[in-house]
């Protein structure tokens, strides 16, 4: 009955101007909620603390292939891209929920797999999986999480805070989600032509697990507070750099530049693109899945991060009309869009 | 590569014997998580009051059908439902979050319509939705809602609390929203068999909106309240009488009986069953998401109740060894069961 009415592609708005159209007519009625739609997990005050609310669904063929992914393994990422999502908050995850709708093609192993992959990851994480729904679906696999994480109301960092001047730091290395996805990719077409090949993983231990069993960083809350540090803003990479930066910058009223150099990139990653033909800085800027942190910290706090193991400064906040910018080795300036792949490959 | 390992059939274990299944190795870590997997909402303290959570799976096909579910309404009955968990608890419900798979078989307005449901469902209930995630899915509609509620910790109602000698209270009437699943599903076959007929649905209003808008009883926690009365177990009716009296009999170890002749029921429902050659008990038993509140009552409360036009008292609680019951009409004594449909359709 719905589709005699006027109708606009969803491909049309894309999905980050799907969700804003759908949610401009929200009317927030508690003033206990302090941030709804619109950041890594809303805000909900209760007596002084706060509690962080966030939810990713993922569906089968569209965030994951059982042709390469173990269940085992799915069952770990899913809950560690939710609690990454209260680490963006600089919060600490404490419960999940996980709701299934599953086909009959699924036998009560295969799920017991994906749950003991999500057990494992609640008990590394130190969270609570307290509920959730089982239900069928007529056709593949569909999850559905919700995680609460908790903080005190002035520790809570948005992705709105970023001041012009401010660093641009990173976590850990880029890219490497990407990479591993690409060789998954690879094996699955070599099987396809021939069902008796081995697929031809060797070697590639480190960009397999950063795509296969992703690590929320849950460290990083703990290792700032030492260091007297709270990032003015932060986000997860979860679709990737670029779009993480456009991110703050648009919510944030600042422009950035990223310095193409300065990017951290594994030497597994950069040579596993090479083979493939690949930028490694496109690899980083809009593979996504790393789930690293990015954050901004106030300038006076340089000296803090400069040699730490676990940071990279890689670029700075500057005014808004300045626009958000990679500066390329050779010192060119390219504005960082979110749909990077496409735009840098006609580039490189 | 999970079709290899030993294999058991989902349907062999059923959904609860699944959910039990695959939650009885869960681990509870946070003292502040008061419960978890087992009741209508997990229930986590903070500062003295406790939130409490809980999340629905709605898939097309399974849970609804788009040929007579109007997008709006879905959108509505969504939220309801979840509501409803928390109404379930004793708690009022404050945020929700919202997330959907999604086919390109849907335009932006179908979503929009969907979604203005859901907002209407939102101001009247006065709940926030504060977050979600909005997915493309290979094929259909796949809904997920979580909702967050509030309660002090004292005022929370568990399935778990009923006594022997309480007495059995429900709130409304039931089976209503399974007669008009039955016109809707009727309308359907007339339809697929002469596409030009007009759907005959004049006369059902009730039970047309008990199954396409069923409302959260919101307005119970205050009426017992102001009665004084604090419910010993409590759950909303979703799966059907049967089910959900079976549910507070097993997590409260006591047992039951429920008599036929109380069961509160429209007459529409009760005519509509007539003429689908329906026994009316059998739809209010097993029919379900009529979304009222099941709860039980010190006996004290009696005077409170008997003659108060929300409330009908249907039976009370009995020692554990003398099972579940319905108590018929004519005196006997059967067991209640929760697949009570068809075992019912035989006995009668």
């Amino acid at each position: 009955m719905f589709e005699n009415t006027g109708r606009t592609e969803l491909s049309q708005l894309g999905e980050f101007g799907l969700i804003k159209h759908l949610t401009e007519n929200i009317i927030i009625q508690h003033p206990s909620t302090l941030k709804g739609v619109g950041d890594d997990a809303a805000v909900i005050e209760q007596s002084g603390k706060v509690t962080l609310l966030s939810t990713d669904m993922l569906v089968e063929g569209v965030h994951f292939d059982l042709t390469y992914v173990p269940l085992k393994h799915l069952g770990y990422k899913s809950i560690a891209v939710n609690v990454s999502d209260i680490c963006a908050m600089n919060g600490v995850a404490k419960q999940v929920t996980v709701s299934m709708a599953v086909s009959n093609r699924f036998s009560t192993e295969a799920l017991e797999e994906l749950y003991s992959g999500m057990l494992m990851a609640c008990d590394n994480y130190k969270v609570d999986l307290v509920g959730g729904d089982t239900t069928s679906s007529l056709s593949g696999l569909v999850i559905s999480i919700t995680v609460l994480g908790e903080a005190e109301k002035n520790e809570v960092v948005y992705r709105s805070g970023a001041q012009e001047k401010d660093l641009l730091v990173v976590t850990g290395d880029l890219g490497g989600a990407y990479m591993g996805l690409q060789i998954l990719e690879r094996e699955k077409a070599v099987f396809k032509e021939n069902p008796n090949a081995q697929p031809d993983l060797e070697g590639n231990d480190y960009v397999l697990e950063r795509q296969l069993k992703p690590e929320a960083r849950i460290d990083i809350r703990d290792i700032l507070k030492h260091l007297d540090i709270k990032p003015t803003s932060m986000i997860d990479v979860s679709d990737g750099l670029a779009s993480e930066i456009l991110h703050i910058c648009n919510q944030s009223n600042v422009g950035c530049n990223l310095y193409e150099d300065k990017i951290p990139m594994d030497s597994m990653t950069v040579n596993r693109a090479h083979d493939f033909k690949l930028d490694p800085t496109v690899c980083a800027l809009s593979g996504g899945e790393d789930y690293e942190l990015l954050f901004t910290i106030n300038q006076k706090d340089f000296d803090k991060v400069k040699n730490h193991p676990d940071f990279t400064i890689i670029g700075h906040m500057t005014d808004k009309a300045s626009g958000a910018n990679l500066v390329t080795r050779s010192g060119n300036a390219i504005p960082l869009t979110a749909q990077g792949w496409d735009a840098f490959i006609n580039k490189n």
